[in-house]
Order: structure tokens, then C-alpha cells, then sequence
């Protein structure tokens, strides 16, 4: 019997069903969790997908009285709904998913072969009597040659000093770790089958770190903390500003950040019954400045222009060199730094995007402070760095505030009634607007004609109300327009100024001059882009649709977009199980040519175009 | 006109006079000072040599006056009194150097090519800017590959640390010390003429720290200091001990030696107007319990049968890792242990010896408490360690000294009179006697008929003495003889007793044994060997005539024995100025095999044989 076939994205997940299923659970038997407060019974709205393309979707009454018109004709569905009876694309946004699931799609998996630089051999070794004086050392490398075929020439030197006990309290039976051609590790009895590693993206808000085991290539475990250097700047900048005043200073800031690297290996080993001891790599990623931070290089040259990495390529060094506390003989590998603004990060995310492998042309984005975006040609990669600053991590918004508890996060505009509706996270009373609530706004404020392409609002839109100091704003409290005879103010004050769209406008510009500058610089047409990749945090939890309606990007199928979540943590942990990746990486570090935005001559024409909105009729 | 050759062991030069001279301006031509009180008279005796073949030489009267008839019939001359004519070979003892000579003959140097593993290149740079905005790394990498075809892939990650401030302060002209594939050192503007490493031979008592020219290959200074392990036991042994009470002891006595290095270091190099930085890179041997130790690599196997030494490879380690403070980005070198108690000293003398790869039969011994014998045959090279004990040290004699001021170095017993000739350090007034002193002893008391094979006095010797223990003893006291009637204690007091005898019979037996199980395993009598090599400090000064005479080695010809001073130290240089040589050592090093002298059947057998003394008519 012929199978159905479904395919999800923006998780990039195929599953095979033998029988029409019911949407909601056929994406449950997949494995992926989405919202539902009603028990599937098509009233509580949460479990929207979006049909790319595949069978036709008959609308329900239950659909058609929960969706607006527009998304019903945009494809958009309740997954209780529907069933699935043929081949079928869907695409569920963040907003469906549980908040549980969210955290786990933070990072597109790429099926990748498992060849950890480590392995580890488990050996019987003859005791060292007065007829068979051979050292512990070259015992250990005959029995490796011997019954392995391995050949090695090092010890790690901390691991010499703890192997005789080890070997002698073991009955000389003990399992090797090995690296190259070196020995990193040498335990008691057979360990073969317990490997770990540690694989961390060093952002400069937020620290990922994940558990993973070298034998199998999974995850194990992993955990999210702050960036502690927050305390010495928010920004890189000013972090930067801070190292450079002075050795203890840097000093400083390089050793909170390897105080929370420890204190989290630490937990999330201890949670998973292991040691730290028992970490035998780590790979970490990151922008420039992290990196340099990281590794207590100086960053003077990264601060100022014309912003030079010290290095361009891959580093290996012994853990205990930085502070890390894993396995005395263990290495940490970096993956190198592109340029000043485009770090390992980006490399990350290019090798778990397979953006340099694929076919056709690719864009890859990383939005942020600084947005780090790719372009992959037939005349290769070339990358760039823009300063987007952090308008959409809710900086610089009056009512702006990072996607956490209560932050709206999305939003749609009823053009008739001028009333918002508004969805919390985690469905909490507002207080505050988080970027893709941001994004939302600003696209349904356009769509409904309420500013114009420039961005002013319209002074002769109904749903515009001029705060105490003359300033326009919009209101997202659907309550101050059910009364909007009175126009008093209940309920939340929640609203999108004027200055709030001009922090858009600009940093959507910074993006889409990025873009442009690529394109320019390939000689393509963005018609010709066969995929946009989107990743990292703030690009999973965004409508792709409204990235668009908003002009960050040119028109493009939402098929052609995919939202890849923390690639670079993915990247750190394909690098972490897999030597290959490693080369593929560090070969693809060479390809990328950085391109330096403003020095290019056309840089600030296409800027100053940039910052202009598509016409409301542009809008999907 | 056809040159005359001179040559001069044991330092083992060579050199061509035009015209006959007098021997002692040849030798000093040559750049040897011996000493000289009388300047050139012939009546302080103090220029002894010996005539091992070539021109006939005449005895004068003031020679006649001054040497024994023995002296005279076994080729001793006075340097002062010979006009060297013809083509001759003289042997030089350690008794007539001067004192500063005698520090310079610590090793009998060996011409290798300098070929260091650590190599300076100059670059200029081009400036960074904004179009031109390529990694220091990279473009210091392109550099070295532009200019000098030098492929590097690595960066010392301390030294990256440093390079954009050095790189930024000196116009970017810079000198960079790459080892291997690996950036160790960026310094400023064109240091390609200052290169420097240390040499340490690492000893149970003393340690000897030479500063070499890299670029060169030449000894620019060296500095001899007492090894401050002292405090935790005298030998070894104790030290081990030490070591295994507990990772705090261990760590101590870690410490204690690296201070004492790093302080020499800055010691020396200072009185050369460098800095311990400018070290770019350090070499080490050391028997195997200093090896590990100063590693601090854990000792309690090597302090248990069997006595395993943990690694028998070269170790690589950056120096910082150990403590060591010289360039932050340079290595330490340690030559491989051969076993437990046969050390990387050991190799590094038969690398200057030149053993390996000579032609023929070779023994190569260094003499210590812990006496090390190599046989090369053409069965290969075989080493044993024998625990010959401290008496050649001066421990366990009752008037025994280290070999410093006011110890009795030299002696000559009138076998008519009973009477000593002793010659003392420094010919300052005597206060002990050291291990040649002991030796020649021995050896005069052998040939005076005083004691008997088996090592008694003869009770009929009108030159012994009851001591009030009722021990008999001969005294080193002229003055006691010439009073002979009296039997008056005047003077010094420093005697040999029995026990002295014994003491020496044991350490020259276990030495002998050894001798005689290597030659036994490889098949070949004692006169099949072509050439005996001493080494260390002992050996150097020792008379190798009362070494046959002792019976520590069987008969040989004197002119097959070759003093070469402290060779281990000239081995820790050569491998410090040449990577070739590293290469040769580490070869050498699998091609030592290591026996274990106690499970020899013929052991013990040989070991009492070995007790006995030559009969006195065997005396030379």
C-alpha cells in the first residue's frame, strides 16, 4: 500500500503515514508537540498551520469562524481540522508550537555521520614484571597497535601523571581515549560505550550549552543561560570598550564567562549522572568579539576600524589552557572567525545549513544586533555584517522587551475595526512586545493602511491616537478600540509609536542593504535565490510572511524560506561528533569572502531605498 | 713543509704545529691551560702528561727529580720539559688542568649541524584597512609563505595573545619563531640573529644549565648549581619516597627544582643582557626519577620492583605548562627514558659519544650511585644500571668528600717508604678525600703490596696503623711517615680504612658485574672492545690506569679510553641545536635494550668474583 507522505517545516521533519489521519495527530505522532487548549475540537485557534502545497484543504465551520478570510486564503488551517489523505507540505509557525517543543526546535538536526575526533579502546595490558620491564606507556601503545591497529606517539601529559594508578588499581585493564595520535584519557575498566562532549554557542546574551554523546551523535541534554559578561556591557561594543581598559579587565571578563561555562557543565553533567571529568571535547562557536573574549585575546583591533580578527582559523587547545574544567587532557575546539563581524557562529550555521553543499543559490541569515547574512552563487560565498542593531530583541522600543513571559508576540489587525488581536507567550496578560510581535505590528499596520510605505502613520486612520507628547501611536489592546467612542485607556497601554517604526525601518534597512549588496556584488537577480535560510533565535519564532510584508526581504515563496533555529548550536555539535565536519567547516571558512558594506559604492543608496515600505498593495 | 699533529685526549683535539715546540705552549696554543706554579721550570710538577705513542721522549733531570721511576716507565712527562717534534698523542689528566679548564672539559663537544627546530623569520607587513581587512594571523601566515616558503598552520595561543600589540608598536615589521608548523614567539622589528635556548642536564645532585646560540649552535654560557631536591633525601631513592607521601610532597618537590631552573635562567641569561623571554627553546635529560619528578609525573612504580618507568618516548611540552618561565610560547624537549633506572642522561651520552653510530665495540659508562653501562656490539646496544653507590661520591668513606676545595684529588704511595704524595683542589690544605682521590688510593695500596687481591691490609705492612677502634688504616699523611718512629699523629688525620676498602670493593664490583653481563649477552670478550668512553663528572677526573687497577674494568689499552666529561650535558645541547639530532636520539633510543641485571643466572656468580682485586703483579 501506497504511503502518505508529509513534510514539515519549518523543522524540515518527513514523516510517512499508512491511512488518512487527523492532522493534529499526525504532526503528534511525528513527535512534535503543538498548542491545544480546546481538546482538538477546533475552537481555541492555537494549532494554526500554514498548507504550502499537497492536497486540497477543505475549509471547516469551526475554521471559518476561527481564521480571518485573509489567511484562509493564504492556506492557513487548524491542524484539529483537518485530515491528512494525500501528500501534503505544511508549515507550522512557532507560534503552535508548546513551549517545550519551541525549545526543541532551537536548531534544524542535520543527519550527519558520527566520527568523533575521540574514540576510545578498551585494553587488557600484561602487568609489568622484572622480565618485562616495558614502560606503562609503551605497553599501552603496543596493546593499541596490537589489537586495535591504532597507532599513537602522545600522551597528554596531565593524563601521564594519573595513569599508573589508574592502570594499577584497574588490573591493567583500562580504556584509552584517543585523539590524533595523542592520549587524552586513560580510566579503569571498559568505557568504550560512554563518550561525552560538550558543544557550546557563546552568544553575547545567551549561552547555549549542549550534552552530547560521541557514540551515538545525540544530544543528551542541554541548557541556556545569560551571558554573565552582560554585566560589563550589553553589546559587544561596550564589551570590547571594557577589555581594552586595562589586563585585569580583560582578564575579568574572560573569566565569568568561563565560570559559567564550568558551573553549567557541571549541572547539566550532574543531571545526566556524569562528571565533568568525563567530557572529553568541547567545540565552541560564536561572533568575533565572543571568541576573542572567550580565548582572552585582545580585542583593541576588533573595536576599532578597519575591525580585524586576530585569527582565521580553526584552534585547538588543551581545556585546562582556558579553565575548563572537563577531562584534564581534553581539547577545546573553535571553529575559526570569519572576519571582525562575522564569526564561527555564522561558519556554524553555515555548515548545519548545508548552505555550502547545495544546490542552486542560497541566502543564509543570522538576525540580531548585528545580522549576519550569506550568499552562496555559482561565484561562490560571500558574506556580510550588519548592524541591525536591537530593535527586534525589543531594545529601543518604548514598550519593547525580549520574547519572554507575557511579551506579545504576535499580532493581527482587523482593518475594519482597527482592534488587534494579540497572543501572549505563554498566554499571559501583556506586558510588553517582543520582536515578532513587533514584526507582526508593523506589517498589519501597513496591510490595514494605517502607516504609509514611509512610515507615517496615516493622519486620517481611525485606529491612531496621539499620546500625551503629540506622538502618533497604535494601541495593542483590543479593548481601547471596542470602546472606542470614549477612547479611554483600559486595560494595557501596549503600543507602536512612531519612533518605534523608525527603529524598524532602519534596522530592517541595515538587513535588506545587507541583501542588496550581495546581490549586486553576485550579479543575481533575488528572484534567483533558490533558498533563504533564516536562523537563529528571533528568526524561528517570526512570520516568515511578514518578513517579507515589512520589505526585509524581496518577495519570495514562503517555500523557499526555511527557519532553521540555533543553527550555530547545531554547527557546534556536527563539529563536536564529527571530525569530517571539522574539514568540511574549516574548508568552507576559506571559501566565504567577507565583504566589507560601507565601502561598497552603492551602499548608502540602497539604504536610504531601503528604509521604505512596500505600498499596502504589495502586502500578502 | 709537512705539519706535526698533536693529539690530546681525553678532551680528544687535534691540532697541527709548523715547527718543533716546546708541549707546554703547543697545549696552550691549542687552548688548553694546564697549570703552571713555576712557569715553565720543571720543578712544581704540576704539568704532568702522558705520552701515549708517537715521538720517543727524552727524560730531563728536573723531570727525573720530580717523577717516580713508575711515572717515568709508564710514559708521564712534564709538559714544560718536552719539545714536541714528531707526530705524538698525549693523554692530559684532570690533574694538571686549571681549574677553569677543567669546568671546560665537562664534555668533550662533538661538531654537529646546527639545524634548531625553532627558526626566525623577519616580515614586513602590510598595514590593515578597510579594504585590506585580512587576519594578523592570515596575513603573517601569507607573509611567511611569500617570503620564505614557509608553510604554517598553527598559533601559540598565548603568543596570539600578544602579536597584534607587538605587530601594531612595530610598524608591523615583525620576526616570527615558528617550530614545526607552530608560531611560538612574534617580536619586534628583525630579531633573526638572537636565538637562544637552554640546555639542562637535570642530576640527583647537580644541576648544569647551559645557554646556547641557536643561531650559531655555540655554548654562550653555563651555570652549575646543586640540585635543592638535596633537602628532600640525598639519592633517589629517598626522594621518591618523598615524592609518594602524598600529592602535596610531590608537588613540592616539583616546585623546588623548577624555582631553582628558572632562577638559574634568569640568572644567566641576565649576565648575557637577555631575558629569560628571549628563550625560545629548553632541553632536559635527567635519570628517570628526575625526569619524573620534575614532570611531575607520579614515581611510586619506579620505586617498587619492577621499577617501571612510565614513558620511553620524547615528550614535547609547553614550558609554561611545567612552570617554566622563558619565551610564553616555547617548548620544553625531554630526551625518553630508557627504563626505570637507565635515563634519558644516559641517551644523551651515547648520542655524544657517538657510540650508536661508531664502528666496532663500544662500552660507554657514567660512573654515579647509579652506574649506567651501554655495549654496542654487532648485536645491537645493550645498557644495565648497577648500584654502585655513593662511595665514588665520597658517601660511605670516613673522610670522603665531594670533590671541592681541600680534597685529596690525587695520590702516589712510595711503596719504600710508605710515604703519600697527595695533590689536593685548589692544593689547599687537605680535608677529606674525594672519589679519584679514593681511587687512586686504592690502587697505590694494591701496587705497594699493602693490602692483599681481597682488598685486607697485610698484616706484616709496616705502613698501617691501628686506629683506637682497633681498625687498621693508612694514613694520607706524609708527615705521619716520616716520623715513622714515633707513629705521631701530626698533621691531617684523613685516612683509608677498612671499611673504606670494602665500601670501594662493592661499588667497583657492581660496576664490573655489570661490565660483565652485557658481555656475556652479547658473546664478546673485553678485548674485542675498541673503545671504553667515561663519562660524567667522576669519570672525567678519574685516573683510568687505577680504574684497570682496581679491577673495575679489565685490562685495557689506555689509549682506548676516552674521557668525554659531562657528555649527557653535551648530549641535552646537541639535541637543543639540531632536530636531526632529535631524530637520531629517539632511534637510538629503541635501539637500547634494557636488561635487568638481577635476573641474570651469572649475577650474583660475577659479583663476588668481582670483589676481588688484581694481584699486585697485574698492577700497571
Amino acid at each position: 500500500m501506497k504511503k502518505i507522505k508529509i513534510e514539515i517545516e519549518p523543522i524540515g521533519k518527513r514523516i510517512y503515514i499508512d491511512k488518512p489521519t487527523n492532522g493534529m495527530k499526525a504532526i503528534s505522532d511525528a513527535g512534535i508537540e503543538m498548542k491545544s487548549v480546546c481538546g482538538g475540537r477546533g475552537t481555541c485557534g492555537k494549532c494554526r498551520i500554514t498548507v504550502l502545497n499537497g492536497q486540497k484543504c477543505p475549509v471547516s465551520k469551526q475554521e471559518k469562524d476561527i481564521l480571518s478570510r485573509d489567511e484562509i486564503k493564504h492556506g492557513v488551517r487548524l491542524a484539529c481540522q483537518q485530515v491528512f489523505k494525500k501528500n501534503i507540505s505544511i508549515y507550522i509557525p512557532s507560534s503552535s508550537l508548546s513551549e517545550e517543543q519551541k525549545l526543541q526546535v532551537t536548531g534544524k538536526e542535520t543527519k550527519i555521520r558520527v566520527d568523533p575526533v575521540c574514540r576510545k579502546y578498551f585494553i587488557k595490558l600484561k602487568r609489568a614484571t622484572l622480565e618485562d620491564m616495558e614502560s606503562d606507556f609503551s605497553r599501552i601503545k603496543n596493546a593499541l597497535r596490537g589489537e586495535h591497529g591504532i597507532d599513537i606517539d602522545l600522551i597528554d601529559y596531565k593524563v601521564l601523571t594519573c595513569m599508573p594508578q589508574v592502570t594499577r588499581d584497574n588490573s591493567w585493564e583500562i580504556t584509552v581515549t584517543v585523539r590524533g595520535s595523542e592520549i587524552i584519557l586513560v580510566e579503569g575498566k571498559d568505557k568504550t560505550k560512554e563518550s561525552y562532549g560538550i558543544a557550546v554557542d557563546l552568544g553575547t546574551t545567551k549561552i547555549a550549552i549542549f550534552l552530547v554523546d560521541l557514540i551515538t551523535g545525540s544530544t543528551v541534554d542541554k541548557k541556556g543561560v545569560m551571558n554573565p559578561q552582560i554585566s560589563f556591557g550589553e553589546d559587544v561594543m561596550s564589551r570590547i570598550n571594557f577589555a581594552m581598559q586595562g589586563r585585569e579587565n580583560a582578564e575579568k571578563i574572560q573569566k565569568v564567562v568561563t565560570d559559567k561555562i564550568n558551573e553549567s557543565i557541571k549541572e547539566i553533567t550532574k543531571r545526566n549522572n556524569l562528571e565533568p571529568q568525563q567530557v572529553v571535547e568541547m567545540t565552541l562557536v560564536g561572533n568575533t568579539a565572543m571568541h576573542h573574549l572567550f580565548l582572552g585575546l585582545p580585542v583593541r583591533q576588533l573595536g576599532l576600524a578597519p575591525f580585524i580578527s586576530l585569527t582565521d582559523v580553526a584552534i585547538n587547545i588543551k581545556a585546562r589552557e582556558l579553565g575548563i574544567k572537563i577531562s584534564p587532557g581534553a581539547y577545546v575546539y573553535l571553529l575559526p572567525p570569519i572576519a571582525g563581524y562575522v564569526g564561527s557562529d555564522h561558519l556554524a550555521m553555515v555548515l548545519a545549513s548545508n548552505i555550502a553543499e547545495g544546490k542552486g543559490n542560497y541566502l543564509g541569515i543570522d538576525i540580531g544586533t548585528n545580522t549576519e547574512i550569506v550568499l552562496k552563487t555559482k561565484k561562490g560565498m560571500r558574506s556580510v555584517s550588519t548592524a541591525s542593531g536591537p530593535a527586534f530583541e525589543g531594545a529601543h522600543i518604548r514598550h519593547g522587551m525580549r520574547a519572554a513571559s507575557g511579551a506579545i508576540e504576535r499580532v493581527i489587525i482587523d482593518s475594519d475595526s482597527c482592534i488587534p488581536k494579540v497572543q501572549t507567550i505563554n498566554d499571559k496578560k501583556p506586558v510588553g512586545i517582543c520582536g515578532s510581535g513587533i514584526l507582526d505590528s508593523i506589517a498589519e499596520l501597513l496591510k490595514a493602511g494605517i502607516i504609509d510605505e514611509r512610515g507615517k502613520f496615516r493622519p486620517d486612520s481611525n485606529c491612531i491616537y496621539k499620546d500625551s507628547q503629540g506622538i502618533f501611536q497604535y494601541m495593542l489592546n483590543p479593548n481601547f478600540y471596542k470602546n472606542s467612542s470614549s477612547k479611554d485607556n483600559k486595560g494595557s497601554n501596549i503600543s507602536i509609536n512612531q519612533k518605534d517604526i523608525v527603529e524598524i525601518q532602519l534596522a530592517k534597512s541595515a538587513i535588506r542593504t545587507g541583501i542588496e549588496v550581495l546581490l549586486e556584488n553576485a550579479g543575481i537577480e533575488f528572484g534567483e535565490i533558490d533558498k533563504v535560510i533564516i536562523a537563529g533565535a528571533f528568526g524561528s519564532y517570526i512570520d516568515p510572511k511578514n518578513v517579507i510584508n515589512i520589505g526585509m526581504f524581496p518577495n519570495v515563496s514562503l517555500k523557499k524560506i526555511s527557519q532553521v533555529g540555533n543553527a550555530a548550536g547545531v554547527g557546534a555539535k556536527m563539529v563536536l561528533v564529527s571530525g569530517r565536519q571539522r574539514e568540511i567547516a574549516e574548508k568552507i571558512a576559506v571559501k566565504i569572502k567577507y565583504l566589507e558594506l560601507t565601502v561598497f559604492p552603492s551602499f548608502s543608496d540602497h539604504f536610504a531605498k531601503s528604509t521604505l515600505f512596500p505600498e499596502t498593495r504589495e502586502i500578502i
